[in-house]
């Protein structure tokens, strides 16, 4: 059997340490292709480059691995590794290692979760891993035999259609696996306001998520907190199938 | 009754001829400050801005209208409006008229949806219009009455927790409005290729949308193409609840 063709990317960018570390484990289990933006790009959610043109450049090459490097962000790079660079549909995208938590709502503005909408878009199995630390430092050693086996099992098993996987890690040590859903919760006072020496006003955005449910033991929030790593498997159909009827009985 | 307060974005940049038909229409229906970004933001998705400052400023009033322009994405002005500028929760939000159709995946790439996603996060009523037509001269005339119907219905009724409004217009006469599902399909031959002066490639993001289901008359994509206004229930937990059992028989 062939190995798997195997697509990385990410959000922190090329040199980050987490795509390093997610391109050594997923050499043991296929054909790697690695297509990275050239800088950090957290945050870009499913954002597109569209008032400008994109590139990408070979990067230097290692056994088994080709690595191209790109200007544009994580859902560009999948767009432009399908449609430029490979040569077959991939077996499996993968995106991260991303330091800092994806769960929640930040699955929404996450460039690696991005990345795994569209590559489960184009109907490829797709799984973003994240780690709760947004060091450049964070410790990937005990969460990396699970990154292998949540990904070795989603190549055996597959998922259904429209379906990808966001899996988040806690820090330190693992109390096991748990498949949960998106916790339910909001950012909140989510700006610091500067002054700079002419006067003007500017804002960082910052802020503290709170938990809406915290009580919940089926949220990707409560497992991560409680030590476990989640996989919450996502879709791509945003349609709110249970609210058809109540708008339809509306005066439309 | 107090007026409604209704807090206006969009993702063309604030001087874009759609989002002055929505601020003029919403002035019907009650207080508006409008944050639009100083320029063109088109497919930003969900993107924040976090690797650099953001900065707003009041823009030109006129009567009943608090007017502000934003260096960020359309998430980003939503974000900083709720925190910093309005005095207290607006009871709408509303994103458009994009110019552009934001149906099927296109609403994970739109700023558009973006922000009303953003509105939905944070327990508001949200609606993203847009029509199906690019042009900035785009006529939004026929569709003007519909906007208000639609906006009005959904501050009388509400709706679900987690659910927001997206609405797509076709160009030209209006047969109807269709509540309707997100369609399945996707985008195809994605780039179009081309070589600088000095000899290197770059790549413009262009393409065709491929409907994987054109005889299903449920979904958004019909709708649209064939002359009606979609309305799909959105929703901004991303779980897929069905393939919760799946992934628990992984072994895990």
């Amino acid at each position: 059997m062939n190995k798997p063709l195997i697509l990385i990317t990410n959000d922190d960018g090329h040199d980050a340490p987490g795509i390093e570390v997610l391109t050594r484990l997923m050499m043991q289990l296929g054909d790697v292709v690695v297509v990275a933006p050239d800088g950090a790009r957290s945050a870009q959610s499913n954002a597109l480059t569209v008032t400008h043109p994109i590139r990408f450049k070979k990067a230097e090459q290692r056994e088994g691995l080709l690595r191209y490097i790109c200007t544009g962000t994580p859902t560009d790079c999948v767009k432009l590794a399908l449609n430029e660079i490979v040569d077959h549909k991939p077996d499996l995208i993968v995106a991260g290692i991303n330091h800092g938590s994806n769960s929640a709502i930040n699955v929404l503005y996450s460039g690696t979760m991005g990345a795994v909408l569209e590559g489960c878009e184009n109907g490829i199995l797709s799984i973003g891993f994240s780690i709760n630390n947004h060091s450049l430092e964070a410790d990937f050693s005990i969460f990396e035999k699970f990154v292998l086996q949540i990904a070795t099992e989603a190549l055996k098993n597959g998922l259904p259609h429209g379906t990808c996987l966001n899996v988040n890690a806690p820090v330190g040590e693992i109390a096991g696996i748990r498949v949960a859903r998106q916790c339910d919760g909001r950012w909140t006072k989510e700006y610091a306001k500067r002054t700079d020496p002419r006067g003007g006003s500017y804002f960082w955005l910052t802020g503290y998520f709170e938990n809406h449910e915290p009580e919940a033991e089926d949220t990707d929030e409560w497992a991560v907190d409680h030590g476990y790593i989640s996989v919450v498997p996502t879709k791509i159909d945003l349609t709110a199938y249970q609210a058809l009827d109540i708008v339809r009985n509306w005066n439309l």
